[in-house]
């Protein structure tokens, strides 16, 4: 059975990242007493990608660095303390074609004037069990997050991918690493040919065709990379401190079923410079919408953006 | 005598505030060694607007709020951490017309590739004593930013301003005020009529016409407002905790001379998503180009989406 929550909201959040919860801080400050519903579509867990990651050393404001989770839990608080209030459900389905809108979880609907969409995106990973169990310990889907840290400087890793972000990453990392193996599955690149000449006169990095991570080892931190040769079945061993996957990302727009225009990799098409969707009343932020920069500081001053785009369309629609 | 600085740079910002040191630190992090030349743009000191304000509780993960100097001191020194450079000077002519580009100051010359401009944009403000004396201490040229803070709740305050966003931020300041004086100095608003329509509707706003602020005076905070009457020099006195600039802003950008596309308001135009401008290896971030949302955290993501499109274009041009 399905319970409606009786009161219509004026303003309803979905996420729990950067941008979600600094949406949530604006629009309650505004004193539209915003509820979020915060879900699980990043890692089985509220509170986005920063919950997956260890030190963030370029969030502005924190001179030396702030892990990930206790950065969430701090602009958590400040939302909490506007009075922000917070349901634990994910959104499965919504109805935009009637005013307020609808949305439903598994178990709950919830009606409200205006909507704020900050459900993110989750960085594709390899489907290994040692990944999981490295991940955040010398394995990264960020490589401008964290290329840069010590743990990496001057040592061997190891990229993961094919495309032209792939290539730019391994090129970036190059500044930092020792050398770079680029493990590609297949026997050419994706990229584009421009791309490939720059990999090919970067002396630090070097392809590994046809390969494929087979197990991954180290006493805290990753240590060893077995690479599988996917068309001999040859296993070479390869000393590296981090893999950085570059496979690309998929944003959290499934729940969505095309309610709204979304681009043609998915992600949200909002009117820049503004947050507006093509559905009026409907504001998207953070890395729902970017293909392009997805850090947490643009997600969040995107998620201020979306706000205070929500603030203005509800006052002039009159729903105070 | 003008001197030339010898160093060729591969990437300068110009402005120090949240958006200009937030592209500093991911300029540095990835390994760019970026230079920043923090200018007195704004209130006659580096760091921008944030150094004049007080309390700023909207900067996602500060959930006790943060002194606005102190956020900027952090946040410069997160940038020198990671070995951004840094000279104080105030840019006042460029020359895009040849690569590298040339910035000048009255007594240095300097070279660059790439170019961020985050010069910000100043709030205006009456020219009169008083309110250089009480700035900060009960005046505020932003509602979004101080509405909501405690000291204004409940209390009757003053909006000075005639014009559509005059309009708008005593409808939301309402929310907070017990009452609110609409403070202009001719005999009617510039605000579009349904503007007008909403502020007579709203019973806590009284307009003020034909009327400039004479005196202030509080012991240490704006207590009573002085106000005359310009056709009949009659003084009036308002008891008031708050007085609200919104006469509109100024971005920092007559030193550029038009070597770059501005908006007809004087912004510099970017091609977003992205800060790129209409010259090719130039960008810009923060509130420079910013007249809609104007916040410290929308600010600094825009420069790190600056930084991340600077990096890419240096890249891609192989100046490494």
């Amino acid at each position: 059975m399905v319970e409606n929550t009786s009161q219509e909201e004026k303003i309803i959040i979905i996420g729990s990242g950067p941008s979600g919860l600094t949406a949530a801080i604006y629009a309650a400050r505004a004193g539209l007493s915003p509820l979020l519903i915060e879900g699980f579509q990043s890692g089985g867990q509220p509170g986005g990608q920063l919950m997956t990651t260890t030190e963030v050393e370029n969030f502005p404001g924190f001179e030396n660095g702030i892990m990930g989770p206790e950065l969430i839990e701090r602009i958590k608080a400040q939302a909490q303390r506007f009075q922000t209030r917070f349901v634990s459900e994910d959104i499965e389905k919504v109805d935009f074609t009637s005013k307020p809108f609808s949305l439903f979880s598994g178990s709950k609907t919830w009606k409200t004037h205006c909507l704020i969409i900050a459900t993110g995106a989750s960085a594709n990973i390899l489907d290994h069990p040692a990944v999981k169990k490295y991940w955040g310990k010398g394995i990264s889907a960020c490589a401008t997050c964290d290329g840069a840290l010590p743990v990496f400087r001057n040592k061997p890793i190891c990229v993961i991918g094919g495309g032209d972000s792939a290539i730019e990453e391994a090129q970036f990392l190059s500044r930092f690493a020792s050398r770079i193996y680029l493990i590609h599955r297949r026997d050419k690149f994706r990229a584009s040919k421009a791309m490939q000449d720059k990999l090919l006169s970067n002396s630090k990095i070097e392809a590994v065709f046809d390969s494929v991570i087979e197990d991954i080892s180290g006493s805290n931190f990753v240590e060893i990379v077995k690479v599988k040769n996917v068309n001999t079945g040859q296993i070479t061993e390869i000393q590296a401190k981090g893999i950085f996957m570059a496979i690309g990302h998929t944003p959290n727009t499934a729940f969505l079923n095309n309610s709204l225009e979304l681009d043609e990799k998915k992600y949200i098409r909002v009117k820049h410079p503004t947050t507006a969707t093509s559905v009026d009343g409907v504001f998207a932020c953070g890395d729902v919408t970017d293909p392009r920069y997805r850090q947490a500081i643009s997600a969040a001053g995107s998620g201020c953006c979306a706000a205070l785009d929500a603030e203005k369309w509800l006052s002039e629609k009159g729903i105070e």
